[in-house]
């Protein structure tokens, strides 16, 4: 099982590093002790990534970051790699837990994807977890809004040549050196492979700083934040969400499993670097049907863990790290 | 130039028969004189799908199916090849021409999709046309609306074993030949080349009827509904929302093309097939960079048309014309 909190250029021991490495620790553990109980992988992801939603650091759930508006505006989606089953939301205000709001839109609705105020209704019905949306923001949301006031995202116009990936990480954490404080793409996601050898993978998060109302990213689009298919891999993006989109970027790491072959990590990293080349950086994780994982990143930090079934939850933030 | 006005199980014969082909070739038309002005692609394509979106025979616009509550809700979207720029609306009621929101996205905003209420007041602020939602809704939409409650859709629930796509195809008809009478999957879309060799893809629909509210389909998701690539080809969908969702046909054709050299009209083929896999059918049409075309159809009929510019305007409806 793999587990994100985001990418970016965070300073070296900025503030909050302790607790996000601690947070995403609490998720894997979340969910391999579901996988050792023999629960499904989809279990697994939903589980870890409302535990991470729950994380104030994170942004997706309580800690979501604020549009324009200064409000909180939350997208999150899974996908069974079983059956290929997908269930999304879209610009969700008043849930907990946006994540298990995408599952009952899987397995109660005919439905993939539900937006907005008739998915809060839809999902409400359901019995999902009703939240006030003013209890999801914290005190460092609302300052990094103030000084992002007229700038949407950051960090994503430093366009630079095609390059190799390695070179690109590096060289990408370099450039945004200057500016860059926060967890700039701050979604969270799981990608989980089970004992039956199922794989699923879940993303949640509240966006980009400041975006604009309404605003819908890659996080809940199957094939562009969220991909699973058991014959080839679970995915799980973060990043500028407006690039992974149309660069398809989940499902591209699959496509160049499925139709060419391309091992995981090389897949993986040329799908993130096909965003990077319309401008976007980012991250992402993926496992495969062999268990085998990627953690790409072009930014310089990708906030991220992984656990096996045997053996300790491992936690990094920093791409050389 | 090619155009589609949905895909479905109509009887031969069917009212609006005629006035669906009319539709197609004023679309056409339109497309065609713009292109030979030395209009772009993407100018193409957005004015044939307005053309489409208020014609009433067609599910989009004027004319779109309702919800399970009686409502209009649109989704759009548009794709340039030539930067893979893109930009999508989704549940809007109150834009007259949804395609025309979605290029505003694309051109004045840094995003690709805005929802719901939030993508209303962004399109009318920079100039879109507003209209009174309960003016979209026709006594035809009304009645099929009566005669579906309780019901999502029609004829997605007769999956088949896997069969080649003519094979499919024909198999598919026979067997939804009994309570099929409507245009099921009413999307309209457009795919265009320009003299400069630039593609692009525009797609707009009403969805299914009797939808849950806020159910987004594949229409306004790039790589789902449409895609277009200069490198590749421009795609756009018709058919089964959830199914293209979760196969992401628009970019699996692109894939196709792109990393094996799959012609485009197998690729077309095989990948709307993926979607039928999973229960969904529909119908798509391509262009490509040599400006070879395709229109695979997995119903019994794919409301279509073309145009070269040389040529007379090319409609038909079913899949045996």
């Amino acid at each position: 099982m793999v587990v994100h909190g985001g990418s970016g250029s965070p300073r070296r021991g900025a503030d909050g590093e302790l607790g996000r490495r601690q947070g995403l620790r609490a998720a894997l553990e979340v969910g391999r002790a579901l996988l050792l109980e023999g629960g499904t992988a989809l279990d697994a992801v939903e589980q870890a990534v409302r535990r991470l939603e729950s994380h104030p650091l994170f942004n997706a759930g309580r800690g979501s970051v604020l549009t324009s508006a200064g409000a909180v505006e939350m997208d999150a989606s899974l996908m069974n790699g079983a059956d290929r089953a997908a269930g999304a939301v879209c610009s969700v205000s008043r849930l907990e837990h946006p994540i298990s709001a995408a599952r009952l839109v899987m397995e109660r609705s005919p439905h993939v994807l539900l937006s907005a105020e008739a998915a809060e209704a839809f999902a409400l019905a359901e019995g999902a977890e009703s939240v006030d949306p003013a209890s999801l923001i914290t005190p460092e949301r609302r300052e990094q809004l103030e000084r992002a006031r007229g700038k949407v995202g950051l960090d994503h116009d430093d366009e630079d040549e095609d390059d190799d990936d390695r070179g690109a990480a590096t060289e990408g954490a370099d450039r945004s050196e200057g500016p860059a404080e926060d967890v700039e793409y701050g979604t969270v996601g799981a990608v989980a492979r089970d004992a039956r050898g199922h794989l699923a993978a879940a993303t949640s998060t509240g966006g980009l700083v400041g975006k604009l109302p309404g605003r819908v990213g890659d996080t809940p689009i199957p094939g562009a934040g969220t991909w699973a298919d058991d014959a080839t891999c679970a995915v799980s993006l973060t990043g500028h969400g407006e690039s992974i989109l149309r660069a398809a970027v989940a499902h591209e790491v699959d496509a160049q499993v499925r139709l060419r072959g391309v091992p995981l990590e090389k897949a993986a990293s040329d799908a993130l670097r096909r965003a990077k080349k319309l401008g976007g950086r980012g991250g992402l994780i993926a496992i495969d049907r062999q268990g085998r994982m990627a953690t790409p990143v072009t930014t310089r930090a990708l906030y991220r863990g992984w656990v096996e079934a045997e053996g300790e939850p491992v936690v990094k933030i920093f791409a050389d790290e």
